[in-house]
């Protein structure tokens, strides 16, 4: 048994985090962190698991979680985790980081985009960006693990396939996402009468998970790929489908279908969907679960390629991309904790 | 391993039975009947199944499943199971039928609730109603077990522990439910455009769930008990709230609290809920769970008590109690195949 | 033309107030007061009205009210109102008021529902509960006006042709509310993650809604009527369904419809729904507009009845009351600002 | 008083016209056809207009048309329109047609896009699309005014001010829509289960609309424009916003501000956002109006301009622009029966 904590259990992420590992078999949940409801029951702040944990949320304590666990999972907001992870990996506790705080591996990159110094760049090395259908193989053993945004997931998953390939490199990723991705704390924009029904566009200008987008990218192009992500909030709570823009010529189907179908043989989470009543790739249908559904959809007339990438943005593009990455990095089945499929309908 | 069938396959209810009997430790999936997708993929009609399943939907038929299976799901419409359910038994082949056609131990409800004879009266008796509840211990063994219907379900569970005491044995069940409790086929009043922010009345003259609901009570009362069960179509997919209205006289808080928590006492499935951030139950914190969230409030001013019981329709209203059945029928954990925790958000 | 002013111009009530007197022909609107937003453009805050006013927010003054206006709707918090209404009426402006501060004739009340002292107990009298169904007399010329509550209106529409009747005087509303109810102010509860698919009980225990209800259905009962309120949050953002069940004897349909018929008659934005593809009234088809529509189901095996008011709460249950208690006021066409029909669908 | 009739009066966009024909000061709507409803009530099938109207449906005759109204709304399918245009016409009676079947100019377009040979391509040439922000001096003393569609209405406003300019000619319109799109027909696409939270891309290779956008936009720039429209279902029920993505060079805000600012100049429908708490143009705050608010967003270190067009498809996209057209083709003022602003919240 795996002893694990979340730390920043009491957010939406966190929580997630702590439905996930009830069910996982291979670990023990030991803490759950939350310095605002420290001392206050787990099913208090996360109704949902009222009677799953009879827990309570306690205060973050290095020292504490050196003693009583060997992995922590760090849902923290970014330029948080950064401070706490080199302290954790050197008492040996492995991290998995789900802020954005290890996922760059140039240093110069956080201070364009996230505007701050890295004060561990030597980490940045170290770190596996755990997207496992890239770094399946890194991720054995890894101590550090950065997982990647929830955009930039359905961005890259559904771009990899293309990468190298003789046409262009510069992408528009028009994302739609559900409410659930801005996380718990209530604002303006979140607000119930101002955000269900909203169409709202959104960091339109520089969204920051573009970065780790083409880093990945344009590794696995081997040369520089640019992608322009726009997201936009939509009414749906989970779920997130990144529509993939470019203008391609002399492409044909059976092309583009071929990569995918290779590019992703063999990976458990990846569903490629072409045909049948439902030809596109809808994040309706992978709510509660781990896939990603992939697909593409070719207008031959004016030569635009769209390809598809939908996730449940708690799940593939948070929490259980975090498990899945956990499970390879310690020789779990890679779906250990994920098998549930997802709810139809809902 | 326990072979089993789902028989009607393609709708939802039968669909959200295959989604928890995949991750079912104990069965194995044999089959999937469909009569009008026979052929086709599961994964066709379940999008959120594909990958899950590689199966097609087959054709009924009772000497395949007397061949292939030990226990049959039927996930039909009312008046069809019926007259499946002697030829299984006959067979040696255990039923959860998920229908209303053996939920009512005095045949002559049958006529006045939904028009039909009963052909097989005497199966009645030995039909379990599967509220594993109410009926733990008969369903050991229960070779044919009646599951509950999803607005019952809620009521009862709401009122189970106010039966018998010395206050009134009338009831208004005022429930609120998700569009999915109206089934997979689109018609009028499920277009989307007029279900989605309807707050609708539907059945509000005699609805079928009263004669369950009656029976049971009736039996745990020790006298007759009268429920008026009256819906309300409202904009949520999963969920049914029934709000069960009374007026009480003398009673306080601590009477009903205590009623309920030694009535549910040791019950895996049913969380009280009282206090706190959410003092009330609400079915968005048991979606994709098996989880009955049950609470009341007092208006003491006026003797107003009210119970609620909050469930996902289809998992404690219909697939995930089938299951929770069937498991304490095969010696299983109860919770076996149930162990997901409710999403949040969701 | 009357000049008018709206107060408390930032929130959804005052948005709506000024959405309405924008199309209103009798009316123009001098001013638009809001403490937050003081210089700000209208629009900005009301994206809605970008285009529609060129105005700016002001700051309250009574001096400047008292050289510009009217007619001052005041869209203020319960508490505020009641010390800004002596002095506009004192200089001579008529003033609506939407806040609970006038609605209630008895002073006494105020102490045990809103846990203050009322410091103006003499105005009370003066005051008219602005319900044209039920005070269409007395608006004519009225100084002051006290705009009814959402829920109470729904309740008191859906019960009024029954007072004074044979059967009993112990009601339980049963309230299903969209989340315009809730103001425009964020909060945990109506965050949209946890806002969207909620059925939530709330105020389960005394709704203050309950004093103005009683008041106004007692007053036509000739004796006590006793309305227990019970709201539940669910997903629509505007829109409320008052429930109102009653257990009684000897009732038939045509009694009930006669009732509601005659008590009705000849009000315009009462519409009696009993029959058709959708035989009980549904918020979804007033939205938008000040239509209540009214309706029932009675329960004839066990005695229920539940008649049912189906309002917008920004409308019938708020702004668009307040302009129609106006258009009395001022003899106006009842309908003046308030002609278009409601959205379908919407 | 103009004399109208809506001919397909029970479905949505004929409601819709309906709806708006109500308060419309210069028209008196004489008749409402519906092969289906025929002889019944128009608030049966339209809950919204019960009280509004009191006519029955009836059934289509040019004959009874012919003496009895002078302006036909035509809410018919594509490919019936088409039949009805030339008979109207040639009694006299003024034809706003919001089909497709006379909006493009080049009758080969039908063949290719449409599937059918136009059998009238001589009035094409007459026909004035009826779009008034392109087409406002054509429309005055229009006869045959052909609707646009409303996926090309937010693609054409959101490129038309960037027409000819030094940038290219070819765009890729991202549109997230509402489910009142796919009109009153229930289908499995449209069941509420399916439907309410699906991201859902449709019409993915080859949109019809890109026919008529491409027609009007290329008109406007002198050369031919290429657009790609690729639609997605959204959860919300009206609404429709397109993001209108292109590489571009050398672009500055202030010259796409200055393009939009003067390009619309004086048209009281179009609303330029850019700034404030909604910097982006959202199809939630123009529900209920003729408004279409557009806007754009500059990725200026990659080049990507989005320009978006954000509508009510059931009113700028479908009954409100009719409305606007005829007003302008008969001297009305433009927003006349179009006054009531947008709601908020809703």
């Amino acid at each position: 048994m795996i002893r694990v904590a979340v730390v920043g259990a009491s957010g939406y992420t966190g929580g997630e985090l702590l439905r996930l590992l009830a069910v996982h078999q291979g670990v023990e949940v030991k803490m759950a962190t939350s310095r605002e409801y420290a001392g206050k029951p787990v099913g208090m702040v996360h109704p949902n698991l009222r009677g799953v944990y009879s827990m309570n949320f306690s205060q973050f304590s290095v020292d504490k979680l050196g003693r009583e666990v060997d992995t922590v999972f760090l849902a923290l907001p970014h330029g948080v985790s950064m401070n706490y992870v080199p302290e954790l990996l050197q008492i040996g506790i492995q991290v998995v980081d789900l802020s954005a705080d290890y996922r760059l591996k140039d240093p110069s990159l956080y201070k364009r985009w996230y505007d701050l110094e890295h004060p561990h760049p030597d980490l940045l090395k170290q770190a596996v960006y755990g997207l496992p259908e890239l770094h399946g193989e890194e991720l054995s053993g890894a101590k550090l693990i950065a997982s990647p945004g929830c955009n930039a997931t359905a961005t890259i998953l559904a771009l990899a396939p293309l990468m190298g390939w003789r046409e262009g490199d510069r992408f528009i990723s028009d994302v739609k996402v559900g409410s659930s991705e801005g996380g718990a704390k209530p604002s303006e924009g979140s607000h119930h009468p101002e955000r269900q029904n909203a169409i709202r566009p959104y960091e339109t200008e520089g969204h920051r998970h573009e970065a780790e987008a083409e880093q990945e990218l344009s590794r696995l192009a081997g040369r520089e790929v640019k992608v322009s992500i726009i997201p936009h909030a939509v009414s749906s709570i989970r779920g997130a489908l990144a529509s993939v823009h470019s203008w391609v010529s002399n492409v044909e189907e059976v092309e583009v279908w071929k990569r995918f179908a290779e590019f992703y043989r063999g990976k458990p989470f990846i569903r490629i969907v072409r045909r049948g009543f439902h030809p596109y790739p809808d994040p309706k249908y992978v709510i509660g679960s781990n896939y990603a559904d992939l697909g593409f959809a070719l207008d031959s007339r004016l030569g635009r390629l769209t390809t598809f990438g939908a996730i449940d943005n708690m799940m593939k593009g948070a929490a259980g991309q975090a498990v899945q990455a956990f499970n390879l990095s310690r020789g779990f089945q890679e779906n250990e904790g994920l098998k549930i499929p997802p709810l139809r309908p809902g």
